[in-house]
């Protein structure tokens, strides 16, 4: 049904539990019970619906439906069937202490299995994870190649799209199809509550710079109150600039990227700006490496946007975010967060995405955002498409 | 920005809270605390990065960004702005019954709130929430309408693209192009944890039949063990079904619908089997009244359909849910269920969908789904394409 070459390998996934299991050692953790889709596609290489137990010793993966579909993709060694959740009481022993991913699991889904399962102590271990996962693999970092070639291929193909009198929404529609053709899986996960991600914003114009209720430095209007949110019904005319932040998606891995287009002509304020936002981006870049620490990149982009005196405008207007840039991996947001009070360091084989926006009122939003992956040296460039503005 | 026509007005908004507050007067609960993106839009009209307080008497919006913008949109009466949600306490009496949504507000997110916030007693007000969105007004009615229209606005278009030799992906990259291109919202919410939903489940021949890990009958494979769901690579060929169940999504509000399409001529099974499809929607429609118990409506199902000696091939092969229709509104699994247990019973101005599935081994899927308005005396239909295998 997979190419085999999607199929997550067994010392991969063994390696993956691995890390967890000393995480679990070093903090003293009987059992880490893992119940949310990417952290299940993470640890057992498919999406199931199935609660993993790893233990300092052991893991199981108990599923409750289709277990000889789970079998056939999961290279997980234990993989047993349960009728119930209160099964898995028979394979634990009271009275241990147990992790949940108590970050992103419902409180009464939680509350039940303090219930059926005793614990003497109940800890998140939503840090661990996202410790682990920040390390990428060689097979990690090809599939986040893989999608980021998706939004190169979409670069090169939407700028025919780009014209005055099609809407944003269209050019959106448009976007959306290059990319599922292309082999984008289309969903894209974030962590955070209630952070509702879809493909991500192209905006134009002065949509660019409207802030909204995700933690993202660009939302847009959306078409509709409901979901305030990406392209709009704004027609596009000559002169305008279009943001284009989608995020490239492929077999569970992700990629970021913003590149703006030009419709013909455009004031050279955007070009001034871009400058200094391509200024930020490769400044900090060029000191992140490992044992730097994350909150570090953060103090240098903004003392540069302050240096270059756009500080008022820079990762948000009407509203800024504290970040210039996240991880990125089997989520959208992940571990290193380039923000304030991270005191961790960044590690080889890390990925982030950093994403210096200059917000202009009456103009919109002008920026870039590159994926890199951290070596031992410094940072390599994921990403493909020219840091350029394309005139459209 | 948005059309007067989708914002929602003050008498909707206040009759929804009144109707909120009665439960809370009802069930002794002091204050509710509602967080999530639905229920905030549900209630204010607009989803902000807020958080909004309903007690019995008064409704405060704390609003963290962007207060002007959500001003603009929300026709709620006092929205305020708040730096941190330690500010809430301030306006809150100690010592009180608190209700949030904890079906869905992560673990760590509620313990925050305990702490800053004090309750006497913590209780879960998902169910009274879910049983006021389940009554819909004309206005709700009338977007589900606009919905159920873009799904009819694709199944008119995407015949012309089921041919031998593209394949399910292909044409599901369409079908995305003509919703969003007709106004669908893109983004669909689901309550439940881990159900990520995307338009839905576009499958063809022996496709249709896989289950996975939602809690629908469909599931497909899709391209990646990462996020297997929905349409997969398969090549169409002569003769093959094409299942096309999308969820259209307008100003937030959906409706869910499902048609068979062939590709040429297909086998007699197919025929069989969606007659006996009809058979089950129908009779359990024409039950269907204000009084009736929901359990009632999927117990009615199963016994046509073991009457029609399909009940191991219904609602799932490899594995079944349990239950044959759901509610539907700002979220896509919503009150009424038909499904076992559920005693509550059938209201005016409820709508559900109901999803008479057959799984064929070898065959694939083969149904039909359909959006209704419950009236004082049974059901109108809401979704409008003509209940047939339509031929590509």
């Amino acid at each position: 049904m997979y190419n085999k070459d999607l199929i997550i390998q067994k010392n991969e996934i063994d390696r993956r539990i691995k890390l967890l299991q000393d995480q679990l050692i070093n903090q003293n953790i009987d059992y880490a019970f893992i119940i949310q889709n990417a952290d299940i596609f993470y640890f057992t290489g498919f999406v199931s619906a199935s609660i993993l137990l790893i233990s300092q010793k052991d893991t199981i993966l108990f599923c409750r439906k289709d277990i000889d579909n789970v079998k056939n993709f999961s290279n997980l060694s234990n993989i047993v069937k349960i009728n119930s959740f209160k099964d898995i009481g028979d394979y634990i022993e009271s009275d241990k202490i147990q992790g949940f991913e108590l970050d992103v699991v419902p409180y009464s889904m939680i509350n039940y299995f303090k219930k059926i399962l005793n614990p003497s102590k109940l800890v998140d271990i939503s840090s661990l994870i996202r410790d682990v996962r920040a390390i990428k693999s060689d097979v990690e970092i090809r599939y986040i190649k893989k999608a980021a070639n998706l939004l190169n291929i979409l670069c090169r193909e939407i700028v025919n799209y780009i014209k005055p009198g099609i809407t944003e929404v269209e050019i959106f529609a448009k976007a959306q199809e290059i990319l599922i053709k292309n082999g984008h899986q289309g969903y894209t996960r974030m962590r955070g509550f209630n952070q509702e991600m879809f493909y991500g914003h192209l905006l134009s114009g002065e949509e660019g710079i409207i802030s909204g209720y995700l933690d993202a430095p660009t939302c847009g209007s959306g078409i509709y109150p409901a979901f305030p949110q990406g392209s709009s019904n704004r027609v596009i005319k000559q002169g305008d600039l279009v943001s284009v932040d989608l995020v490239g998606a492929y077999n569970g891995y992700h990629a970021d990227q913003t590149r703006p287009f030009s419709c013909g002509k455009i004031d050279g304020i955007y070009y001034d700006n871009f400058q200094k936002a391509l200024e930020i981006q490769d400044e900090v870049v060029s000191m992140i490496k490992p044992g730097i620490a994350w909150e570090d990149a953060y103090y240098k982009g903004i003392k540069i946007a302050k240096k270059l005196k756009i500080d008022e405008y820079f990762m948000g207007y009407f509203s800024k975010v504290k970040f210039i840039g996240h991880g990125i991996g089997v989520e959208v947001d992940e571990y290193p967060f380039l923000s304030p009070n991270f005191k961790k360091e960044f590690l080889p084989n890390m990925v982030f995405a950093i994403e210096p926006k200059i917000f202009l009122p009456k103009y919109g939003v002008i920026g870039i955002e590159n994926t890199y992956l951290i070596t031992e040296n410094g940072c390599e460039k994921i990403t493909i498409s020219p840091d350029k503005i394309t005139t459209a």
